[in-house]
């Protein structure tokens, strides 16, 4: 082990990182979970060559790598243990190219999301995948996990925004996936296997990116707010049902309400009520806008709609204000899981069920227009008591009986890897565990992670 | 052999075909290649049970299995050759639900796109996904391939529009693959890599399609001629320059403006003129159809344009009718390099420059958006002469110098398998291939396509 870490030192210097405070931090992710110890040393690697020459000798030691970004992930995906490298991409941030012309940058994996796209604005340019981590996480940690957020029902999600990936292999060579161009179909797809494999099969040290043009015209926001969440989510499936295309629908069931007025000292509808905040923009944004209030208030909402953007902005406050709602009750198990949006009624009764059987409030947020949930689990204490896994496992089974998945946008990491095969099938999970063993056939890039041992 | 046919016989009963006829049509496609000989036998598949059935016998037997749609394939990717057997999954036909509340339909491989759009359309849905061939191929052979078509700038190729696969695995078993949801990303993304394998990993017996809502207003449709391709590709490159967003783009340069004029009698500009065709769609569609034909006009071209549909389809018609004048010449070679959409002018002065070394005409046609270009090479007699080869070989090489990909929406099949290291490196090569054998361990998935044997 120290051979390990006096070869990395003799490779990439004092980009090596021995301190306890990196080790520690490196243990951790945002989902609450630690590894079970610190991992050898954190690598902050400043270039492709160090990452090629971190993994030459993790190759050659038989030793595992736990690519890391800005360490925001939820599903412990990133987490590094004993024995382990913890790479970081982090110093890794420059946007090397924007071609307008082309509607593609160039990036490495480190860039927050955030900084990308107020580097891009000028340029009259956007990225679309806006994880609600966007202000910190990175573009490496958004194609790590395939992200997704609020915008994706309109404007799609990482898989969608991104063309092409340099990538370093297990002992260290680079491969160049995809193109520049929208079409190309040359070869097996391996850009789009590599988003969302969450550092299981290479690492990620560049990125070609696909942009959108900045949407033109105005910003519309609506918030309505129904008597309960059954009749939130009819209206929200009613707004999809008129063709319209909000950019945002974002639903809080009555439990998240209740926790975000507290929070925020802001009582909103009678006990029991349920929110749903919609956004659109594009040329037909006020018309959509219209239409949308009044499908809202004949399904029994109380609607607000500004055509104000800092209005608007107050308006969707409410919504943004979920996640620190939840994190003043307690430590929090966010979960994930997604269901066509015609079952989103279905999921909703699913959960209350679930809260009564297993005595447990579940505030749930759901990105309403794909049918993304976001059920918030609040415990006392780290570790995730059984008593949560179990109410958890329930809500996860019930999202598959509903042809669902477990995850929507966060990933597998540790913490949903014993429901993988559960999903998958014994055969896919086999197939994709293979070939993923012909990426990594001694298994040192972030072992453990969505491929749990066979049991 | 004959114990393969025997065996087939006994598990599918008449769905064998060992006609002449049949057995003949399965050695081609549209690419003018053909197999070295006839395959064993035909099997129309009407059931995944069939699929299922075949591929069981073939993974015991080690017999080659080719799958096939329409046969439309211009890449000689499905064509069935001596010793193989030859499924045609275009029987499967059905359509087997549409849910406009979850933009999802769930088809068989076989049905033709055209047929599935006919029938989406009185829901107010399509599949947007518009290769040329559409009405003559099939959902299964547009998403064996990665098809595109003339739409894609705007809305996207194949793999933006399918969200989850049924597939039979080499040995007979079934998967289930991706989801009913936008998002999703429990665990690899195994949809995204069957899609544009051209039959190598697995059988496609359903798919799970990502639909849209028709377009709602107009359809606005221009024309312009200018004096030659190079100004032609200039005043694309201005009209995408200005953030508009046509939803087609077609470029036709001087050669193929000469041989459509020849096929219809219709004369177009003078001699060297190149032709551009331009549809805007969508709420702004006539305001954006006038910026675009102001900077046409501009850039030296003229201009015709229209905001009635039955007049767009007359001016559309001269770049449709590329095709068959193309054919009407003799037999062509389509090729379909892909550049970044920045470097279509230097590519045309490629095109020019392989034209006069290797003294052939190339006339070409490009979907000007998305930076796909499909160069043709008439010659006489079935088998492509050398010349033609050595033509094709200096092009393709071009287009990848300019940050290009060798095949934009057509496949690898056998035609280009042999430039297919070139793109992907000798790494990248070897891990794709090594992916496939994790799927195909006995080489039996239509062999020889997309991964030539090793030299």
């Amino acid at each position: 082990m120290t051979d390990v870490v006096a070869r990395l030192r003799a490779a990439v210097g004092d980009r090596v990182d021995t301190g306890a405070a990196a080790r520690e931090a490196a243990r951790a992710d945002k989902s609450g979970f630690r590894a079970d110890a610190r991992p050898l040393a954190v690598v902050h690697a400043a270039s492709t060559a160090d990452v090629q020459a971190v993994l030459r000798i993790a190759h050659e030691t038989r030793t595992p790598v736990v690519a890391r970004g800005a360490g925001t992930g939820l599903a412990g995906g990133a987490n590094a243990g004993a024995g382990e490298i913890a790479l970081s991409l982090r110093g890794m941030d420059r946007i090397l190219e924007v071609s307008p012309d082309d509607l593609v940058a160039v990036v490495e994996p480190g860039v927050v999301n955030a900084d990308l796209n107020a580097a891009l604005a000028p340029h009259g340019l956007w990225w679309a995948p806006d994880p609600a981590s966007r202000a910190i996480s990175t573009v490496g940690g958004n194609i790590a996990t395939g992200a997704g957020g609020l915008l994706c029902a309109k404007y799609g999600v990482v898989r969608d925004a991104v063309l092409g990936l340099d990538v370093v292999l297990a002992d260290g060579r680079l491969i160049r996936t995809g193109h520049r161009s929208v079409k190309g179909v040359t070869g097996l797809d391996l850009t789009a296997l590599l988003i969302g494999s969450e550092g299981t099969l290479g690492i990620v040290v560049g990125a070609t990116l696909k942009l959108r043009r900045l949407v033109q015209g105005e910003v519309c926001t609506l918030t309505a707010v129904f008597p309960d969440v059954r009749a939130a989510a009819a209206a929200s499936a009613a707004v999809t049902a008129t063709g319209a295309q909000p950019a945002v629908m974002e639903l809080l069931d009555a439990a998240a309400v209740a926790a975000v007025s507290a929070h925020l000292g802001q009582v909103v509808g009678a006990p029991g009520s349920a929110q749903l905040t919609v956004q659109t923009d594009g040329p037909a944004a006020a018309a959509e806008a219209e239409a949308i209030a009044a499908v809202l208030a004949r399904g029994g909402g109380d609607v607000s709609l500004t055509r104000d953007r800092e209005e608007g902005e107050r308006l969707l406050a409410f919504r943004r204000a979920m996640h620190p709602a939840i994190e003043a009750r307690g430590t929090a198990l966010i979960e994930d899981v997604s269901v066509p949006r015609s079952r989103l009624p279905e999921m909703f009764d699913e959960i209350a069920r679930v809260e009564r059987q297993h005595g447990v409030a579940i505030p749930t947020v759901a990105h309403a227009g794909d049918g993304n949930l976001h059920p918030n689990f609040v415990f006392d204490g780290a570790e995730v008591p059984q008593r949560i896994w179990d109410a958890a496992d329930d809500l996860f089974r019930a999202a598959l009986r509903l042809g669902g998945t477990l995850t929507g946008e966060h990933g597998v990491g540790v913490l949903k890897r014993r429901w993988l095969a559960d999903e998958l099938g014994d055969d896919q999970w086999r197939l994709q565990r293979d070939i993923a063993r012909v990426f990594d056939p001694h298994g040192i890039l972030n072992p453990g992670k969505v491929f749990a041992p066979e049991s």
